[in-house]
This record gives structure tokens, sequence and C-alpha cells, in this order.
């Protein structure tokens, strides 16, 4: 059973949809990560941290998937990350309406003793600084090391950004976070540009246009599962990130034609998240709805044409 | 050897994009639907209208691709159709600068007498009274009436587009026009829709972002081919369309499952077309560039999970 260091925030979101709102509800990267790793039965732990007013429940929710917490500090005189946003009408894009950092300004992350050999290690969105300490207190170089990230820390932290991006094995990152990251409008040569700056493998995710996995000369691509309705897309690209992360885990098999079924793996738990708010979906995701899912995902995409 | 009936425009085109203009050249939804189709040994025959203006080499380019060309209308004193359009830097959007009917005004479709029982009839973008004449001059239903549209048509011909529309099996239209046309936005819910108007199969195209075959409740995506740059996109639906149509008329086979493979052969062949300036890509083509690019779409998209 392969071991997994997951790094990345636990909050609360409250989010508005053209389908209603929410309160304030269990969120962060962290979470959604840890949450869609945990269908892989690896030894994951998750590193974060998170105020004296984050529920028991949240906690025991993440524990009962069998996740380790002992690297989650609870700041008993702090309160917990709280980020509010607003959908527009397509889905694709949102207005952030709250940032509150809270205990999340002074996160100095311990990755517990036990894990710093893990194979894998899933750097989720936070400050790249954050990411870089994760990275230095392993006791060795890890078998894959996989960094999500966003514009946002382009536009305020490029240098520390691209400190970690040279060390990462594989980076998750959106179309125009790609195209932000490297001046290119078109994919392939950003990927290429990417590929100059340190990681073997990009993932370039396109939201309901799918995700493209670069390696090099080779190239994969997953589209996202056509649904009637996109509910809530809070969470998805961290649940991809997480069923990506965590299939590696457990296969322990880093090869590119094994990415590809990652890639498929965080595609089809992607397509839970976004049916319902926040954690909904995810909470009481069982495999057997994974694995039918995954049949969609092959009848979506397989085809036997018999080249003459 | 499937026969093959497809009307559409021949044209002269002048086209901007970011890496250049051209003077007029060839052009036109016949045109480019006759030379995907071309690759697929069918007895095909192209009904269009052209001026006297229309240079014989043109014609030349295309009987010399086994397309017959008995149902192309020489109006000796008439200018063929002119359109001209520049392309924005995204590619994915378009001002059309010139649209001169010219002899297109008044053609009057005729399919020779030796196609009027042909089993696949591929009506490409017109006036949908145009498209429904030649449905009207088949001696029986055809085994396979696909039809291509656009938005024009729905804002100035809805009435009539609708009348096309419930007498076709297949359909190919835009993800913007899908939307038109139901006033839906979640493409699933646009297809069932666009079912109960008539066709069985929907296909839905995306530009870059691959094409959805829909069958009530069967779902097929094909991606389009990630390329370092999109030259120019004219005529690259009707490239699709040709693709998809000559594939179904030789293999004989209207399956959801064949119809995948048309939809493979279809983008394959688009792919091509966006490469050059109109034509120019397309009318040297080799089957031997096509199977190579045929197995870059499956490595492209197949992969291998074994589900326990």
């Amino acid at each position: 059973m392969g071991k997994l260091v997951i790094v990345g925030t636990m909050a609360f979101d409250a989010i508005e949809t053209p389908f209603g709102k929410t309160d304030k509800i269990l969120g962060g990267a962290a979470t959604f990560i840890g949450l869609a790793a945990s269908h892989f039965n690896v030894d994951a732990t998750a590193v974060s941290v998170v105020g004296g007013d984050f529920p028991q429940d949240y906690l025991d929710l993440l524990s009962n998937k069998n996740i380790d917490l002992s690297g989650v500090e609870i700041v008993k005189e702090g309160k917990t990350f709280f980020w509010s946003g607003r959908y527009h009408n397509d889905m694709n894009s949102r207005d952030t309406l709250v940032t509150e950092l809270n205990t999340l300004a002074d996160f100095n992350p311990v990755v517990p003793e036990n894990y710093r050999e893990a194979d894998v290690v899933m750097l989720g969105n936070l400050h790249p600084i954050v990411q870089l300490s994760v990275l230095d207190q392993m006791n060795s170089k890890p078998k894959l090391v996989i960094l999500d990230t966003m514009n946002f820390w382009m536009d305020s932290a490029l240098d520390d950004l691209h400190n970690v991006i040279k060390r990462v094995d594989v980076i998750t990152i959106n179309d125009e976070e790609a195209r932000q990251l490297t001046g290119e409008y078109s994919l392939v040569v950003a990927a290429q540009k990417i590929h100059a700056m340190g990681p073997k493998y990009v993932v370039i995710k396109k939201g309901e246009h799918g995700a493209l996995l670069f390696h090099h000369d080779h190239v994969f691509f997953a589209p996202a599962l056509p649904l009637k309705e996109v509910f809530d897309p809070t969470g998805a690209g961290d649940t991809f990130a997480g069923g990506f992360a965590g299939y590696i885990a457990k296969t322990g098999d880093t090869s590119f034609d094994n990415m590809k079924n990652a890639v498929i793996y965080g595609s089809t738990l992607a397509s839970f998240c976004v049916e319902k708010f926040g954690t909904e979906r995810m909470v009481n995701l069982t495999n057997e709805e994974v694995h039918r899912r995954l049949l969609q995902f092959k009848q979506l995409t397989q085809f036997d044409i018999e080249l003459a």
C-alpha cells in the first residue's frame, strides 16, 4: 500500500451558483483531494491547518475515510480559512466574494515523521513557499511529486512558484493558467514551455472540455463526462488531482500509460464532485458508483477502427 | 461501393487569419465535403452551382478525386458565390466581411438520375429549402441523411429549417448553434431536444474542444487533435461532415458503434484541413497520412483500465 502525502487547505466555503447558495460548508483543497484519494485504499496523510471553529465532525469525516490527520494543526484560538464565491451562469467563471486567510496566513506545514518517505506527494493549491517546505521535509526524493497551483500565485509569487515548479514531476493547471504562465495561446506549445521549466508531465485541465496529459511528444486526452447540469464546480480540480494522486500511489506505476488511467480516474471522480454542493456528493460516494462511471468513460471514448 | 450525394456550395473564399490572408481561393461546403469523402473510395456526386468565372482547374481537381460533377450547374453568365471572412486571434470566432450569393441566389439543385437511389445523402450548409428539394428528388428514403446547417438559417428561415431537420437521421451543428436552436445551455439537454425534433443522431461540434455524438442515452466523444497552431479553420466543419458521410457510405453500416468510427474519421480529416489555407492541405492529402493520424487519435484517447 503506497503512502501519499497531501498538503492543502481545509476550509469553510460559502458558494452561490445559479441553482442556490450555501452557508459555510466544508471545503478546501486537502479535503477534496483526501476524499478522492480515499477511493484507492492508500495510506494517506493530510497536512493542513484549521482554527478552533472547525467542527470535529469534519475531522471525523476524513478520519473515517482513513485519512491520517496527525499533520493537521489545530489553532485553538484561530479561525479556519474561509472562502466565498459566486459562479456565473456558464459555471466556467466565478467571482471571489470573500477570502479570509485566518490561520492559513501563518501556516507552517509539518509532515508527520512516518510519512517522510512517502512515494507520492500531492501539493495542493497553496502558497508555493508552503509547498516547498513540504518537499524539503521529505527524507528522500519521492517517486512522484504532483503540483496543483493557480493564477493567484503567478500574480503574487511567481519566483517562488518557479522554484516549486522546477522540483515537481507533474503539474496540474487549467488552460488559462497555462497560457498565463507561458505567454502561449496554443496549449501544445504551452505544455512544451512548462516541460522546459521542470515537470516531465503536464496536465492541462479544461473544465467541461476535459483534460490533456502531455509528456514531451506524447499526449493523452480525457473528456469531461457530458452532464445534464453542473451544479457546483467547487473542488472539481482538487478532486481530479486527488484521484490522479491516489491512483498513482495505489499502483506505484509512474509510466505514461498508467498516468492515462490516473487522468481517467481523476476525471471520473471530478464528474461526481460537480453534481452537488461542496463535498456532499463525494462524502457518500461508493466504489461501485465509481466503477459504473468508469465504464461510462470507456463507452464515451473507446472506439475500434481496423486500419487497413 | 456505396453511393453518396453531396449538396453544398462551391465558392470563392478570401480569408484573413492572424497568419496571413488569401486572394480568392477555392472554397465551399461541397468542395470540402467532396475532398474529405474522396478518401473512402465511394461513388460520390456533388450537386452545386457555379458561375462562368469558376476555373476549370477547380472542377478538374474534384473530378480527379472521382467526384462526379454532372450535378454541378455552370451558369455561364453568372458569378460564383463569394465569401470573405476574418478570423480573430483565438480562431474560434470570425467576422464575415463579404457575402455575394451570385448564382447561389437562384440555385435549383438537380440530383443526377443515377444517384437518386444513393445510400447516403449529405446535405451541406445551404438554404433549408434547397436541402429539402434534394431530399424530394430521391426515389426512396436513403439509408442515412446527414444535415449540416448553421445559425444563419435559424435566424432567417427557422420554419424551413425545422422541416428539413425533421426528415434527417443525423444533424451536425456546433455548440452555440445547438444552444440557439433549443434554448438550452447544457449540450446534453440540447441534444435531447434535437432528438425530439427528428434526428436520431446528433453531432455537436465544439471546434478545438472536439465533437459529441448523441444517440438518445448513448454518447460518444472525439477530441480534436491538439495542434501547435490552427492556421485556418475554414472548411473544418464541412471536412468533418465529409469524412463522416464518406465513411458511412463506404461501410454501409449505420450502427452507433460504426458512427463512432465515422466521428473519428471526420475529426481526423478536419485536423488536416486547419493546417493550411482553404483546401490546400486536403488536395494532396494521402491515405497513408490519414492512417498515421488515425493512430495518433487512438493514442490520444485509448486507455486500458482493468476494473476490479
